[in-house]
């Protein structure tokens, strides 16, 4: 590998992810010898000084270690499963990744558990649909200026009160309507950082979240995150010492895609942290739904005495897609965030905005997401057991509290993205975990939707996926 | 002033910048003198370099000239009323500006010169809207995974359809459907440059272009514009020899805010420079409704032989902004625009697009624009009477050929953003010149909207205004 005169910055990063990526992706094992730094400057055709930045960063990061006398060795990874981040921030590239996961959600003959998506058949399309209909009866002109951003006033009531049904407050005069929760996160992200700033992120991160920070030109800044409670404030604490972070982007509750909540003294003293070293705290809770009233200690937001916490809601996940409709709760950011919607989108379709405000106040949603939850509950303990029958030895797989997602954590030497073509071809689509880390962590993690009918022959399909990956 | 140690680039431009502003605002009018050199370094407390660098780059950028013996004097503006930019890329600061602007839109007591919307009565919102009544009862929850970006197949080919209508090609692989045009700008932009870039722009320019450069963490690189045949390829040309350019972002046909046309001998040569220094073309097309089939020659997109040209288009400027429909042809960055746009908003709202694609191959629209287009002509044309009688002596407005927007430049020492809260007491909105430039030019100029009703009342109002600004 010869590398021709790029800048000096960019030609160390290159030798760098060679080494990282053939480590994470699990090409190259640990315990194997890597070449000794003068070896490296030779074959990379690169200086010493360069040779000796690769060997120290992959140090830092975890991802080698000497000994002495011997040499060079890929580590053993801190934690199998849950393994501590690279402890440096790094520009993230989801891209490609994110395309295929995609693309294969539009073919019907691949059973999708790797789609982000709940059955439609479950949410409440058509009720949503009549409201709809109604809405762009009564629709008049006008509401197209007094709607504009932050939005449809009677909505943003409505959203406050939903809140106070699951037992915390939002102010209505800093909710600002998106078009979904994906555009409330950018908004959110763009308002509190700027192009270069380092962004604390859960590990591992919904991928939505990593691009964001890529397409922004930030620097997304891996936290350890526990399969059961969540973003490691102590990881965060620590990271603090070393970096001086914009905002932390999270999802406290039906974490994605752990499923993790984050007990009450977490949160608080995340909070703590947060007021401390005066970063913004950016908190996703696209899964509220789909945990009963009480399922979780309130948002990050309920307690948010200063401002600095932007909240993101949807109502997609539990009610329809189809309208498109998302909202930003941003603090002291609020008149920034007003501007980046209105020139991001300028707008959010206003009948839009009507139906879901008055199918917010009319229908009684909560006997039907009542039922939703107890499928889901049961879907994810099928699944469970059929990943835990079938899967390779050694497969570990969680069990959140809610939601429609199952992280399976398999043996190290798996490589979840070079399988996928397989399972394609098998019908079976999945989300590899390299998706959820721009440092290559969780190469041998995958993530599952439980979220759609799961009859025997498709379950069978699973199984056998299992078993190819079992054969490896 | 005093300026506190921060990093030497930043001092200089803060500097820089203290001198461009009271130039380009006015405060300091040609010929008045400046300190010498190392009056300047001792009066900002920097280095004789940081005030040499200052000087140059005033000059540079044609603001400042120097006399021989006698020391450096304000320039006149090189071609008043539509001055050579700064010639220097420049971060852009147009939030505070914008928000303003769309603060005022909410009051009924103030007529909305300064809306960027047409009256919403003179589209055909009802038609539409029994479209989307339709879509709504056709919508089936599979249409969830078809019509993911890049949307629901028959608005596709739609808007081919309409496009022939108006002459031009448009390849239905490479549409991508987005909310809203603004949204389509932003998705071009981010696919064809990063962070740091230059993007060359028209000046004046559509403010929701700077700020989307702006808010990626671009550069903005103002390009002289016409105000009958828009962008000067010529200074385009010669900005190339001092800049390398990501990407030209611009408005051939009814250009936003002066309503310039480009002729087709100038298309060709941008697209010629385009192909020959390797920089990406973002056209933006939104008021192409507004000129009758044959009014303007066809899009840039139309002769883009090898997909550098990304193309923007809406529904909203002629028909309806209710569905918040708009598209993005982005030749071959057509992968890349569908991945920033699935992690900008992830989709579009899909009855609205059901909508709107039954509502182009169902409707008969061309009568009603027509008609719509007649009125437009004759607003302008009494708008324009109204600014010619009432604005200060020496106040030039434009003619363009179609549209709703009228560029009113006043005489150089009129400050249109300082006049601003004294016309909003007398009930009427306009958009400050300053809006449409980062560098600060067009200080007195300002933009009208001639698309509503524009009874005698109202324009009385505007009279006033504009003797209000006579008296400065």
């Amino acid at each position: 590998m010869t590398l021709d005169g790029p800048a000096p910055a960019r030609l160390y990063q290159q030798v760098f992810r060679h080494w990282r990526d053939a480590i994470a992706s699990g090409r190259l094992p640990a315990g194997a010898r890597l070449p000794a730094v003068r070896e490296l400057a030779a074959r990379h055709n690169v200086s010493l000084t360069t040779a000796r930045r690769v060997v120290e960063e992959l140090h830092a990061g975890g991802w080698i270690e000497t000994r002495p006398r011997l040499g060079l060795f890929v580590a053993q990874p801190r934690q199998p499963g849950y393994p501590s981040p690279a402890g440096q921030p790094a520009p993230v590239s989801i891209a490609t990744l994110a395309l295929r996961l995609f693309e294969a959600l539009r073919d019907p003959a691949i059973a999708p558990f790797g789609s982000p998506f709940i059955d439609p058949a479950w949410l409440d399309i058509a009720g949503v649909n009549d409201h709809l209909r109604r809405a762009v009866r009564k629709f008049s002109p006008a509401r197209g200026l007094t709607d504009l951003p932050p939005g449809h006033d009677a909505l943003r009531q409505q959203i406050v009160r939903r809140a106070l049904h699951h037992g915390f407050r939002l102010q209505q005069d800093e909710l600002l309507i998106t078009c979904g929760a994906m555009e409330a996160l950018n908004l959110a992200l763009k308002s509190v950082a700027r192009p270069g700033a380092v962004v604390a992120v859960e590990s591992p991160a919904f991928y939505g979240m990593l691009y964001a920070i890529e397409a922004n030109g930030m620097q997304a800044l891996e936290i350890r995150t526990d399969p059961r409670t969540g973003l490691d404030v102590d990881d965060l604490a620590q990271a603090l010492g070393r970096h001086r972070i914009a905002a932390c982007m999270l999802m406290p509750s039906l974490q994605n895609p752990l499923g993790a909540i984050m007990p009450a003294a977490a949160r608080a003293r995340l909070l703590a942290l947060a007021g401390e070293h005066d970063f913004a705290i950016i908190e996703d809770d696209a899964y509220r739904e789909l945990l009963p009233p009480g399922g979780s200690p309130p948002p990050l937001k309920h307690h948010d005495s200063d401002g600095r916490v932007l909240y993101c809601g949807t109502f997609a996940k539990a009610f329809s897609p189809a309208p498109r409709i998302g909202w930003l709760a941003a603090g002291r950011h609020t008149e920034t965030a007003l501007l980046h919607k209105l020139m991001n989108t300028l707008s959010t379709s206003i009948p839009n905005q009507m139906a879901v405000a008055s199918y917010l106040r009319d229908s009684r949603p909560d006997r039907r997401l009542a039922r939703l939850r107890d499928t889901l509950a049961s879907n994810r303990a099928r699944l469970a057991d059929t990943v835990r029958r079938h899967f390779p030895a050694g497969s570990e797989v969680n069990t959140p509290a809610g939601g429609f997602f199952l992280w399976v954590t398999l043996p190290p030497e798996c490589d979840t993205l070079a399988h996928y073509p397989k399972a394609l071809a098998a019908g079976v689509s999945f989300v590899p975990g390299a998706l959820f880390s721009p440092s290559g962590r969780f190469g041998h993690c995958l993530r599952l939707n439980a979220g759609f009918a799961l009859d025997e022959p498709v379950l069978a399909r699973l199984a056998e996926v299992g078993r190819q990956l079992q054969a490896g």
